[in-house]
C-alpha cells in the first residue's frame, strides 16, 4: 500500500483543477514553475473552470476523478479565494494518489469522496520556499512543493504535521430515509446535463426509480437513448452523479434549476 | 506505406478533437486514462469546441488538419450525440495517420478529405475493455484503444471487421459546373472569419476571381493585406478553405451568413 | 551568460502565447508542427486570450512571465494582425530566454521588461522553410523556427541580421514626480481584477500609498485580506503591477475603467 505508510511512489503525473480560466497566464505560470522543479513531470488539466469561490466544486471534481489517474499522481487543486490569510495548505494521502490542496471546504469535500485517507498540513519552513507572493500560491507554493512530490525528491510525511481537523464542505450530503434519497442541485455541465449530489448506484433492492425536481417527475434511465425526443429524464452520469438530462437538448435550458434546488430520488411503484 | 498494408507504425502522439469544452473534467479525464494505460504517449488538443451535435465539423478539422501532425499519429475525434445507441466506432487509415472515430457522419467527412483509406469496425470483445458507460464512451472506449494503438500494443487490424460503408457526411459537396463552384458556408473562427466548404485552389486556368454571398460580390485576394480598410473580401485560408474575411474587422459581425447560406465563385471578366 | 554571446543552451521548453483561442485548430497545429519536427520538446500555453489585434499586451505577458520558466526555454508570441505583411518577424535574446515575436509593437513592449536584450531579424531564406501561406505564420514561421531552436537544431545568430530598432509599444510608459506616478489601465483578469501599467515595487521612501482613479480614492494594501468586504483596493499583483481588486468580488462589475483609464499612485499623507 502506497501513501498511508509513508511509502508514496510517484508516477511523475501532476493534475491541475483552479478557478483560474485559461485565459489569463496564470496555469502556464504554474506549468513554468513545475517543468522549472523537475523537468520529466508531466501535468494534465483537469478544469480550470470551477466556479470562482465555490472550493466545494473543486473538491468533488478531483475526488470524483482521480480514479481515472495512474497511482501515484499527484493532484493540486486551488480554488482559493482566502490566499493570503491563514488558511491552511494540507497533503491528503489516500493510498495511492495525493492531493495538494487549501483547507476552505475544498479539503473537506475531497476526502468525502475518499474511503482511506490521511492529511498533513503544508509549512513553508521545511520546504526553504523563497519568499511567497500573498495573491498567488499556487504559483508560490502549490507548483513547486507538487513538483517535488511527483518528481519524489520530498516525502509527504516530511511536509509538516499530521491533522484529521478539516474545514467542512459546506455541500450538504444527501438524505437517505426508508423511501428514497433527497439532495440537491450542484451545477451544469457544457451539454446542460443538471448534475445532483446523489451518487450511485440506485439501492439494488428497487427495480425501478423515479425522480422528483421541482414540478417534474423523471423516470430514471440507464442510457441516454432510452429518452424518447424531448424528455427530461434522470441518470447516473459517467461520475457517477444523478444528473438531469434532455438528451440531445439541454435540460439545464429547459427548467429552472439553480444550485440548491432540492431532487429526490424514490422507488417506481 | 503504412496503415494500408498493416504496418502503421505508432509516433507515440494522439490528437484529440471533440464537443466536450474545457470547463468540465471530461478531456482531462480521457488524459488520464491515456497516460495510464500508455506513460509515453503525448497528447495534443485540436479543438473541443467543435459546435455540439455537428459531428461532420469534427471530421472537416481532422481531415483538414492531420497534415501538420507526424505520421504514426493517431487522431482522436468524439462528437458522438449517440453515444450508448448501437451507432459504430470505426478506426480509419490513411496510409500515414489512424482515426478514431463515430459513424455517425464523421468518419463520412473525414474520409472526403483522404487520398486512400480503409477502415475497421471496433468491437470491444477482442479489446476486452472493462464494462464501459452509456455515457462517456470518449473515456471508456476511444481513449484507451487509441492508447493502445499510438503505444504499438495492438494493431489497427485487430480491432473488428472490415468495413467500407460508412454513415455520409450532412454536408454538401461544392458543385463545379461550367462557370464556376457553388457551395456554402460552414461556420466562422474567433477572428469572425466565416468558413465555407469550397476547398482551394482557385482553378489553374482562371486569372482572377470574384465570390457572390447574398447581396455582396468579393474580390478572390491572395493576401488580407490586399483589402483596403473595412473590405470584405474572399481567400483561400490555412486549411485551404475559401473564406469570407474583413482584415483587422471581423466578417462574421458584417453580414448574417448561418451555415448552409450559399456561395459561388466564378470567374472575373 | 548564454544568449548574448551566442551561446544559448536549449531546455527543451517552448511557451505559446496568442489571440488565437481554443476553439478552433490553430494551437493545435502548432503543436503538431513542433512535435513534427522535434518530438521531445514540451510546449506550454501561457494564453491564447490575448485581446486581438492588441500585441502590445502579448509582449506585456511574456516580458512578466518568462522569469518563471527554465532558463533556456524558447518564447513565442503571436499577435499578428499584419500577418502576410512586410511586418518583421525578430527572434529576442536575453540572457537566458529566446523570444520569438512579431515586430508590430509587441518586441517593442516585451524588451521594456528585459534588462539586457539583442534582436535578430528572422530572415526565411538561410532556415530554406518551404512554401508558407500569407495567413498562418505561427504553423509556417514561428512553429518550426522555435521547435529547432528550441531543440538546439539551429542557433539564434543564423537567423538573420542583428537589429536594435523595433517597432515601439503604443502603451506609454508610468511617469514619475515629485508626488507620485501616474499610469493608465491595461485590462482586466478573471476575477476582475484591473491590471495598471504601474509596476512594483512601492517607492521605499515611502510609508504607505493611495492610488486615485476616477472618482475612487483606494488603500494600497499588501494582501487581499486587508480588505474589509466590499473595498476597493489597490495591490502590487503576482505579476508586480499595481490592480485595482476587491477581494472576493468584482472590480471590474465595480466601475468603469476601459483600457486607457488614468490612474495616479501616491505617499498616503
Amino acid at each position: 500500500m502506497q501513501g498511508l505508510d509513508g511509502t508514496f511512489r510517484p508516477a511523475g503525473v501532476i493534475t491541475l483543477t483552479t478557478d483560474f480560466g485559461l485565459a489569463d497566464p496564470f496555469v502556464g505560470i504554474m506549468k513554468g514553475v513545475i517543468a522549472s522543479t523537475a523537468r520529466d513531470v508531466d501535468v494534465i488539466d483537469l478544469s480550470h473552470e470551477v466556479p470562482p469561490f465555490r472550493a466545494e466544486i473543486g473538491g468533488l471534481w478531483i475526488g470524483r476523478c482521480y480514479r481515472w489517474f495512474a497511482p501515484g499522481t499527484v493532484h493540486i487543486a486551488v480554488v482559493d479565494p482566502g490566499v493570503g490569510t491563514n488558511r491552511r495548505i494540507v497533503c491528503v494521502e489516500s493510498p495511492e494518489h495525493l492531493f495538494l490542496v487549501p483547507d476552505n471546504g475544498l479539503a473537506g469535500e475531497l476526502t468525502r469522496h475518499l474511503d482511506d485517507w490521511s492529511a498533513t498540513v503544508v509549512e513553508a519552513g521545511p520546504l526553504k520556499l523563497e519568499a511567497t507572493s500573498t495573491t498567488f500560491h499556487g504559483r508560490d507554493i502549490f507548483a513547486p512543493v507538487a513538483a517535488r512530490l511527483a518528481a519524489g525528491s520530498i516525502d509527504p510525511s516530511g511536509l509538516g504535521p499530521a491533522t484529521r481537523d478539516l474545514v467542512p464542505s459546506p455541500l450538504p450530503c444527501p438524505r437517505r430515509d426508508a423511501e428514497g434519497v433527497s439532495g440537491e442541485v450542484l451545477l451544469p455541465d457544457r451539454f446542460g446535463n443538471v448534475y445532483t449530489n446523489i451518487s450511485g448506484p440506485m439501492p439494488a433492492a428497487w427495480q425501478r426509480a423515479l425522480v422528483s425536481i421541482g414540478p417534474h417527475t423523471l423516470r430514471l434511465v440507464r442510457a441516454y437513448d432510452e429518452a424518447t425526443s424531448g424528455e427530461l429524464v434522470a441518470i447516473f452520469n459517467s461520475f457517477g452523479l444523478l444528473e438531469i438530462a434532455m438528451p440531445r437538448g439541454s435540460a439545464a435550458a429547459a427548467g429552472s434549476w439553480p444550485p440548491g434546488t432540492p431532487v429526490r430520488m424514490h422507488e417506481s411503484s
